[in-house]
């Protein structure tokens, strides 16, 4: 399959390294909306500006979107899905209803098929909550993120005055998870579920303690959880929080038998490196099953719950029966 | 959906509990080779001759066939899988491609359509196999069971002479469990994953030393196995295993980045009270997907990775993008 990453971030060079992973697939280019001889790829693949995109038409078996999910991918899926099968990790989960009709109408124009929210959470997690709620139907479902850095929340914290630098990691509070896995059901508040961590470089001069007394106050961001301050030096930042790890659990627990007289767990943890890494293979192993649906005849817009998982895998149908099952 | 059962141990009363859980699902009946009139099921449904199931033909949506993999399966899905839509738990990883090829041809007959091998593992466990080593291209799987009752091993110890009743638990190793989560992608030998643990009511008078030594040697089940063997009395034996839990790990670790620098782990979970009452309630699920499909006019034979993981859930696509992805 002919592939081709649209924005050269973070999630765009992993979906570079990913495909050098991948034998059956093969990379047509990098477009980006900079100026094309500003960008040096990681493996040397041809750069050209997203503008000229409409001539590589049919080169491109599929498009991945690598966009913010802010304001990027609202636009550019529905817009790209007109013309290419498109692949994209909008993950604002309250506008994924909106954002797939958008992407479902453009795909259908043209007889083209789109995949939205294809990453981890959405994305791999949403399947793991389908699949366990849907084996398990008397139960209750538990996700919970981290260890792991949240850009977001780093953002929030880097426009407080006062503030050089700063990394926010999302920490899973490890008694909330063995009460989950013992099957008590728990009612869960926030703050019980997740404690927060900043790693801080403050401007030289500035008050640190009204910078951690805005932090742990910010409303939506930090008030409603536990949080931890720590002040450290741009060396350390440099040293210790250069990457970005991340990771989570899917958690449901439920009772099956005539009178509920027995309980299950079904856990699923993810414990990532690199988050935009991971998000990027996920990205191009669902890639390849949209190519195969493509292919088969498929349009309009679908997301991870629709896909069948053995239209993700380099191996045949045979092969898979054979050696995986 | 109407659900009929096929085959009344474990496995069906399994399913009969778990048809209760979901709204969208009623029971038929319970189909049996034994007389019917000697069989008492435990909500009080309807029990049939196994012989009379074809004039139950139009009345059920799919039939799910509780029997064993060594000899009910391969010979009972087939012949059923003519006359209707067909759900089962053939686990006998090495003979599931002959046994998907006779299961196809004979849905294909009169266009019905066939889900095999859809209990945990297979099952489950392959689908998370699937999407593991589709998502991280660079890697190494690993599955452990345990703990958890293993009936064939059971049945084994069960055979010795001067053994009057024996339970068998399998055992993952969790220094092997350690060391694969840490992603050093260690080779390990059968002994250096599971060791297995026998509980044995010993008949009396019966040579204990010799029992314990004919079961640490036997050829493919214990032999190349660390065993532990237990003799307890039959009130223990009632008292403390009486119940069927299991579970295990599907791990797959991979390298991500340019030169593999990022790591990842995948780890999946179960840990189940009740081995056949957890593998009903995955058919049941598989069951709502197979009516679907068949609805949509799919025919022949599936397995666990040809079907979307939305097809399985009770809610409908809008509701599972608004509120599971």
């Amino acid at each position: 399959m002919k592939l081709a990453i649209y924005g050269y971030g973070n999630l765009g060079k992993g979906v570079e390294c990913a495909v050098k992973q991948n034998p059956d697939a093969e990379l047509v280019g990098v477009f980006t909306r900079r100026a094309p001889e500003t960008v040096k790829t990681l493996t040397g693949v041809l750069v050209y500006s997203a503008q000229d995109i409409l001539k590589y038409k049919d080169a491109i078996d599929v498009l991945i979107i690598c966009g913010g999910s802010a304001t990027d991918l609202p636009a550019m899926t529905p817009v790209l899905a007109k013309d290419f099968n498109v692949v994209d990790s909008f993950d604002t989960h309250a506008r994924i209803p909106e954002h797939f009709a958008n992407v479902d109408a453009a795909a259908k124009e043209n007889g083209h098929i789109a995949l939205i929210s294809a990453g981890w959470d959405p994305g791999i997690f949403s399947l793991n909550r389908v699949y366990a709620s849907s084996i398990l139907a008397d139960g209750a479902d538990y996700t919970f993120w981290g260890r792991g850095v949240s850009q977001g929340h780093s953002d929030a914290v880097r426009r407080i005055d006062g503030v050089k630098d700063a990394r926010q990691y999302t920490v899973p509070v490890e008694k909330a998870l063995e009460q989950v896995r013992s099957g008590s059901n728990p009612t869960l508040t926030t703050r019980q579920k997740h404690t927060r961590e900043c790693y801080v470089v403050a401007e030289e001069g500035a008050d640190r303690a009204r910078i951690e007394n805005e932090i742990k106050t910010m409303p939506n961001y930090f008030d409603e959880y536990d949080t931890t301050v720590y002040f450290i030096s741009e060396e350390e930042m440099k040293r210790d929080h250069a990457e970005l790890p991340h990771g989570g659990f899917v958690i449901r627990t439920g009772k099956t038998g005539l009178n509920g007289e027995h309980r299950h767990v079904i856990e699923y943890r993810l414990k990532l490196d690199s988050n935009p890494e991971f998000t990027a293979s996920a990205l191009v192993a669902f890639a390849r099953a949209i190519n195969r649906m493509h292919e088969r005849g498929v349009t309009g817009c679908k997301t991870v719950l629709d896909i069948a998982p053995g239209d993700l895998s380099p191996l045949s149908p045979e092969e898979l029966r054979a050696h995986m099952l």
